[in-house]
């Protein structure tokens, strides 16, 4: 992020639209999943920290399994009033534990339906803590290689530095739903707002082609991506993922 | 349990000593760990749902890794306030769900440790109830047959019946640290009392060479088993364990 | 519940509409509060343990305060991911502790939002345990005793004789969007079901003249009360509310 | 806090001594609060979400009553592995609620006793956080306001202008059991280490009369205080209040 590389045409190839599912806890359902699991290429499935519980996380990864769908680990700090989304001092063994212990979990409900782990991406408030601290990040790309699976994060943030120090496959996101900062940051949100479909498929369109984004001052931004994220928990969701599905399938 | 055949030699040959431990919650410390490590065989390490946190999960399996213990899933209700140790009517879905959750998580520290999932063995109430269930025990030989691993269990109940119909390796347990009753049922206490380590080696060293051990009311019991339970939240844990290590090792 | 006597019109003309709200967790939204308290007299605002947290029972207290309607408290089991429609083996001890943990921390809400606890009715499987156990019942009683508040229950069970031989006043419920086995049970369910609001409309109207309402195999029930009861989770919860309460309006 | 105001002779009279107690969570013992109930003014009772339960706060109050031991609630954050001595990410009104929740609940513990709520103490982090930010303090001086109690925190931070702003009664404690930065800032530790009871007595003797304590680098500080805090959790935190009450009593 704000590295200015522009985005390869071999790379573009692989562009994968991934969303965070599997957000429901006991009856509160959450997101539109069902819905989207026919749009999206991968699924970060959560963990059951922030959100999701052991028998959402089963049906949900049944739901990937049955769409053909690949399931990424979601893990979230150990916050499920917050939904992940405060920031909490964990130190690096801890974040390590508390990643390791999610991933785990998941593992067994993917063999269960015949899958295998496909990446790693953190959710909410951890992503963030990651991004901007080496010695968590650390302790994260550690565990994606005990996995032997990439890292979902921000290009330009001590996820990419981190795993490339570690030799781990990075995987840069463009987001379609969260501002950027003049500075390329993800603006994130304690709640989802909704997205124009029209503005998310426009910042695909342009990214895609390696034209700049617009940070929410206007800034220029060139946004390095191979995959990009669409949030399941804003109330049109189905809508955005279903606009950026088209671009990618059209261009 | 209740089933007369004699205990053959080529079973004794392969009593092993297992112990629940990794039961400490945070920085609430339980049990003796450090010490038991150096006397048991095999650990059944809590997973985070009736005690244990990804830390203490750690740190637990680092210890068995360090002593050569094997490490089986200790998973439990979701109950940390009642240990596990009060019953809760859980669906045989919600069951599997729970037990795959747990064992899948304790498999991704065991791995970091270079270790394997050695067995499965349920803790507290939950142990009990599939002891008596056949349809959620059901639930849980799948999740052993799932990691292809043995259930340490009670013979006569749902768990040896289960596991024999699902072809899932049973091995039965003899406790020492709980008293049976009549019908050879086990006694489970929320709070555990101290064990007279004299008594306890004394109900191995008949159990072992075939003789009855006595029911609470002094019925005569023969118990099959293939391992011997130590618990680790009884004061004089370490004693009792020490005392039943010696009989092993010197008969 | 199965008692045989004619609900008089000094009774009738306390009818109180009541629901279940508040029942949201964290991010995930629960029910349709907003609109149900337009047409309730009475909330039961969960407190915590099966589902609410700090700032949704804070959110829901100022809700009841705004619309003018009494809240009660709602206490449930202490599991969230069974939404507290699990039993659990809790000891007479444990629940009152439950009990008072809950009651007492809505009791700060309802004071910061000028008001005063109006009722106690325990939620989901505790409802029904206590319903069935005696011991139980009477450390839920001793609590409604302590606030000096009215216990919402079931006629004919041990809600109905403990609250009478400890003094405390009890408030027998109808139910419209549950069925009745044929000895007056309530069938409770774990997820909602919509209900007719006509159907729900028509055994309020036959209970309010004392006509029978009909269990699940048609068999006539007398049911005894003085609140009526409609969730909040079924999908149609306000159709089923506003069906109710114009029945009430217009006798 | 390095305010150079000499305690009054006045003031001395009424130095409190207080602990944090109730700590312990289900079957984890915590703490030894049997016997440092006996040496005690003033229990800080742990409310749940730190530590503590519904069982275990309804027995420490208890104890408490017994031993004519004054109670005030210590309320920490949703974070129970952490045992509530990491940050969290707060709102106010999250901060608020949390309060408010956690308050409430012992409140009902204390009626059950016959006591009436002493004080007010965050715990851990919380209690930091509370120091060095106006806003939540002002959320948390909201709470004692309404609940009619004086807040315990440390003199020289926002515990204290906050609540002179806000009229809130504020008592300033000592900590014997923790070192003092250069600025007269506690350097709280996630874990105890054990407190030489010569040293604690004799800080507590120096500030008695006046004279300096010592920072961890040696300067000199010029504590103002109305209570002293013991920590339970220290392996000899009995000898430690006990050394402390001899000098409270010999002066």
């Amino acid at each position: 992020m704000g590295m200015p590389e522009t985005v390869t045409s071999s790379t573009q190839s692989r562009v994968l639209l991934n969303s965070d599912l599997g957000e429901g806890f006991g009856l509160h359902e959450f997101g539109n999943d069902a819905e989207l699991m026919k749009l999206i290429d991968v699924a970060n499935v959560a963990c059951g920290f922030h959100a999701g519980d052991p028998d959402v996380m089963n049906r949900t990864v049944g739901l990937a399994a049955e769409n053909g769908v690949a399931v990424g680990a979601h893990p979230g700090l150990p916050d499920p009033t917050g939904f992940g989304r405060r920031r909490m001092a964990l130190t690096p063994d801890e974040a390590e534990s508390v990643i390791l212990y999610q991933v785990g979990a998941l593992t067994a409900f993917l063999a269960k339906h015949g899958l295998e782990l496909h990446h790693l991406k953190p959710h909410g408030a951890l992503y963030g803590m990651l991004a901007g601290d080496e010695e968590l990040m650390v302790a994260a790309a550690g565990v994606a290689r005990q996995f032997g699976v990439p890292f979902y994060g921000l290009a330009g943030t001590a996820h990419e530095s981190v795993c490339r120090a570690m030799d781990v496959d990075f995987v840069p996101e463009l987001y379609v739903d969260l501002n950027y900062g003049p500075q390329g940051q993800l603006l994130i949100q304690r709640r989802p707002e909704p997205t124009d479909p029209a503005a998310a498929a426009d910042r695909v369109r342009r990214a895609i082609v390696g034209e700049p984004v617009h940070a929410v001052d206007g800034s220029p931004l060139s946004i390095e991506f191979r995959s990009i994220c669409v949030h399941s928990d804003a109330p049109n969701s189905v809508a955005v993922a279903s606009a950026v599905r088209d671009v990618l399938t059209n261009r």
